[in-house]
C-alpha cells in the first residue's frame, strides 16, 4: 500500500503473529481497518472485569468517526462509537475509569477495551483438511472507552449509527431523538490506541508432495465458495403504511451487488505464495 | 423451552443483564448456545494477556463435541475445539496455564477463554433511530483452553472442523493427515464452565406516542429487511481437474435455503412486548 497512508504503531498486543497469518497477509493501515470496523454490522468488545477470570464480551454495533474533525477521511485518526445495547456494566466501568485516578499519568483515561470486526469472503476448499481455510477479513482495534456526555456529540454518534444500518436512513426517521431517548441512550466514545487486521484472499493453496499426487488431483475438488451476506426484500411491518422507499430500494440493491463483488473478487485475488513450501 | 432441557448455570460474568436484552431474550439453553456457535463461520476468541491492559482478540475456527461420548447430542454437555490459525501466544498461555499450579485446588486447569458468536438476521427499520436494530443471534461461552495431546482427540477435532466448512468434507479429502501436518497443528480443548445467548427476532417496536402520530407514520417506512449469508457458485482452483461434486452443489443450495429461511423466520417472529411503554 501507498507509504502515505497511515499505520497504528505495532504494540506487543496489537502485533499480528506470524503464526497467525500462515495464509493471510497483516496489515496496520487505518483505512483498511476502519472499513473493516464500519462495514460489520456487529462489532464484539471485549473487557476485563473485576474478580472474574473471563474477559466479558458483547455484541454492539458502532461507527468510526470524529466529532472534533467531521470531515475526516475513512483512513484519518478517528474515534469509534459503540451503540447497541450498551450494558449497564460496561457503562459503568467506563464512568468508574473516567473519574478514578491511579496516580500514573501516563494511562489514558478510560476502559481498556478491545474490538473486534470480522468479515467472511469464501470458503476455501483445499486438498488436505488442514490446508481448509476461509477467506476473510479481520481487524481488531484497541483503545478506550467512555461514555459520551456532549449533546451534540451524542447526535453525530446516533446519526453516524443509524446510517450504518441503512444508508442514509436517519433523516427519514422522526427527529430530533426527544428528552427521554437521550437520556435512555448511552454512547461510548473509544479513543483507538492501536489496531492490525488480517486478510486471506485467494484460492487454496496446498504442498507441494500433494500437488504431485494426480491420483489425488482427480478424486478431490479444490477451489473456493464465495460468501457474503444478501440483504432479502424489505418486509413491511405491523404499522407501515408506505410502499418501501427508493432509497431503502436502492440500498438493498447496491449492497447485495457489491458484497458479491467483493467475495468473487478475494476468490480470485493472487494469493503468495501459491504453493507452500513441501513439508 | 421444554424443562428437560439443560441449561448453563448463571455466573456474574455469565448473567445477561436486563438492559442488554431491552427487546431481545436471553437464554442458557446449551442447545440453542451450541447450535449458534457450530453455525457461526468464525468465532471471536477472546482472553488477557499478561503486561497487556487490553484483552486479545482473535478471530477462530470451532465445533462442539465430546471426544468421551462422540454420540453426544448438540444440547449435551460438550467441549469446545478451537482450530484456525491458533496463536503461537494463545497455545503458548494455554501450555503454562496446563502445567503451573496455583495452590488453589479449585480454579479448573487451563487459560480462561471467552468465545462469541453473532449470527445477523436482519435490519429493524423504526420510526425513531433510537428504535433500530438487528434482529441477532449471540452466544457467548465461558471456558478453560487446553492444547489437545492425545492422536485421537486431535483427528477427532479436525474432522469436525473440516465438516463445519463443508458438510460431509473431510471424508473426500486426503487422508489422514501426515505427521507433519499433525505437528503443525494445534488445537486446543475449551472445557465450557458457563454459557448464554441473546437473541432478537421480530418487527419493529416504537413508542406509544409515535404510533399515534399518523403524520409520521405517513412518512416512515418501517420493517425489517432479512439478511443472511449466501454462498455463490463454487469457483475451480487453478490445480483442480474435476467437476462441482454433488455434495457440494447440495451443500450450497440447502445452506442458501435454510439462511434464508431463518432470516425471514426471524423477521415474522412475534416479538412481545410490541409495544414499549409511551415515555
Amino acid at each position: 500500500m501507498p507509504s502515505e497512508e497511515l499505520q497504528y504503531p505495532t504494540q506487543p498486543y496489537s502485533k499480528v503473529n506470524r503464526y497467525d497469518v500462515r495464509e493471510a497477509k497483516a496489515t496496520y493501515a487505518l483505512k483498511i481497518i476502519h472499513e473493516l470496523v464500519n462495514t460489520s454490522p456487529i462489532l464484539h468488545v471485549s473487557f476485563t472485569v473485576p474478580d472474574s477470570p473471563f474477559p466479558t464480551m458483547l455484541p454492539m454495533i458502532g461507527q468510526m468517526g470524529s466529532f472534533a474533525r467531521p470531515s475526516s477521511d475513512i483512513g484519518d485518526v478517528l474515534d469509534l462509537y459503540l451503540h447497541g445495547y450498551v450494558s449497564s456494566r460496561l457503562i459503568n466501568l467506563s464512568r468508574k475509569s473516567n473519574s478514578s485516578s491511579n496516580g500514573t499519568e501516563i494511562e489514558p483515561s478510560g476502559l481498556p477495551i478491545t474490538i473486534g470486526a470480522s468479515h467472511i469472503d469464501g470458503l476455501v476448499l483445499a486438498l488436505t483438511p488442514n490446508s481448509h481455510s476461509y477467506n476473510y477479513r479481520s481487524a481488531v482495534l484497541f483503545g478506550h472507552a467512555e461514555v459520551v456526555m456532549d449533546v451534540e456529540e451524542k447526535l453525530m454518534a446516533m446519526e453516524l449509527i443509524t446510517n450504518s444500518v441503512v444508508r442514509d436512513r436517519y433523516r427519514h426517521t422522526r427527529l430530533p431523538p426527544n428528552n427521554a431517548e437521550m437520556q435512555s441512550t448511552s454512547i461510548l466514545r473509544v479513543k483507538i490506541a492501536s489496531g492490525s487486521a488480517k486478510i486471506r484472499s485467494g484460492m487454496p493453496s496446498d504442498d507441494k508432495s500433494d500437488l504431485e499426487d494426480a491420483a489425488l488431483l482427480d478424486r478431490v475438488w479444490t477451489g473456493v465458495v464465495p460468501v457474503h451476506y444478501t440483504l432479502g426484500d424489505p418486509m413491511p411491518g405491523p404499522y407501515n403504511k408506505l410502499e418501501t422507499p427508493a432509497y431503502l430500494d436502492e440500498f438493498v440493491r447496491e449492497s447485495n451487488q457489491d458484497a458479491k463483488d467483493i467475495a468473487v473478487e478475494a476468490a480470485t485475488k493472487a494469493m503468495k505464495p501459491k504453493v507452500k513450501q513441501g513439508e
